[in-house]
């Protein structure tokens, strides 16, 4: 009897999507550029953050943005007015990005100038998650109004990612949110991710997460 | 030469969901139990919602939930607390429900004594806007820390729904939301939508949205 080829598709897709990030990690590393790749659910602050965190190291790097969106530009054009680089990417409907989209974005960029890029992902907990882009580091996002029990429900991304930044701290005494519940939650998913709480809009909690990120980078 | 079969996956996964939808309602009519199916980002209140609904409509009818999540059963608990019927179903890590899901959801509930079904979809923008889930009708939630620029990103789920519901109306004054503008660029993508600012928290704007579900049953 001829033997019974058994393959599945899922396990390919992301076998190749590795590749590609690989390829795109190897890429950015000979050109010196870190890449880092920002999650969280729509309007959590991902492009505020990113933008306070830009206006906080421009004198120091270059900083580069690879905006994704279904739709729109408004972020790409608030990221240019705070001094980065960026470039858009319309999605078309898919609810994350692979390492070819990332490829593509980091090749629209052209890092050879840019010391930091940072890959600001579809808004959305799940789908993101799963896909390599060819990222150094990997953060999530998680602003004070959508509760302190996120991690309860979107568990994966929590234990997938290397630092979790706490936004919207400025708003805190509005919202029934137990900081201490949350950190026991993360951590109970990943031992070893680091959490900042901040807000872009006051300042507050800035210095310790853009030190986490020179770190990162390599400098001090 | 023999004719080349051409078929797309996708044309066919969502024709038989269709189906599975359309059987789904016909099964809910016979029954006499209206759903509805609540999406919304994590985070921006549709377990909150949905129990305020319950609390306001609980001497009216029964009412029973369908609560998706990749993980947790914190909210099946939740809405039992409230006075409402629950059944919790895990996604396994699918960022939608599709209809066979739904499926499953309506089964597992019984909704023989059961008047009306809310489906609270899993927390995402994107991904469960191209599911009929065999609901009547459809409903967004957009919480005011998202922020108005939402439809310009997000603009399926706009273009889709029959009512979007703007949550934690009461904490307004902290966030920089145009409500004005939110209205304008949602109409744009949906001139039939129903728009219902309300605070689950306060009480506020919440007669008009369970106003209107009654008038969606058929009920005054």
């Amino acid at each position: 009897m001829k033997e019974l080829k058994v393959f599945s598709i899922k396990k390919n897709i992301y076998e190749d999507n590795v590749k590609v990030a690989e390829e795109t990690r190897e890429e950015l590393r000979k050109k010196e550029a870190f890449m880092i790749n920002v999650m969280s659910s729509p309007g959590s602050g991902k492009t505020t953050t990113i933008t306070a965190t830009i206006k906080a190291l421009k004198e120091e790097m270059a900083i580069g943005v690879i905006e994704a969106d279904v739709d729109s530009d408004v972020d790409a054009r608030t990221v240019q007015e705070a001094g980065g680089k960026a470039v858009q990417m319309h999605t078309d409907g898919l609810c994350h990005i692979d390492a070819t989209m990332a490829r593509a974005g980091v090749d629209a960029l052209e890092v050879e100038d840019v010391d930091l890029v940072f890959l600001e992902n579809i808004g959305n907990l799940i789908c993101p998650v799963s896909y390599d882009t060819g990222a150094m580091k990997n953060i999530a996002i998680l602003s004070v109004p959508e509760g302190d029990d996120k991690p309860l429900k979107y568990p994966m991304i929590f234990a997938k990612v290397d630092a979790l930044l706490i936004s919207k701290m400025d708003v805190m005494p509005y919202f029934d949110f137990d900081m201490e519940k949350l950190k026991e939650r993360v951590y109970a998913l990943n031992k070893d991710i680091e959490i900042f709480p901040l807000s872009a809009k006051t300042g507050e909690g800035m210095e310790p997460w853009t030190a986490w990120l020179k770190q990162q980078m390599g400098r001090k």
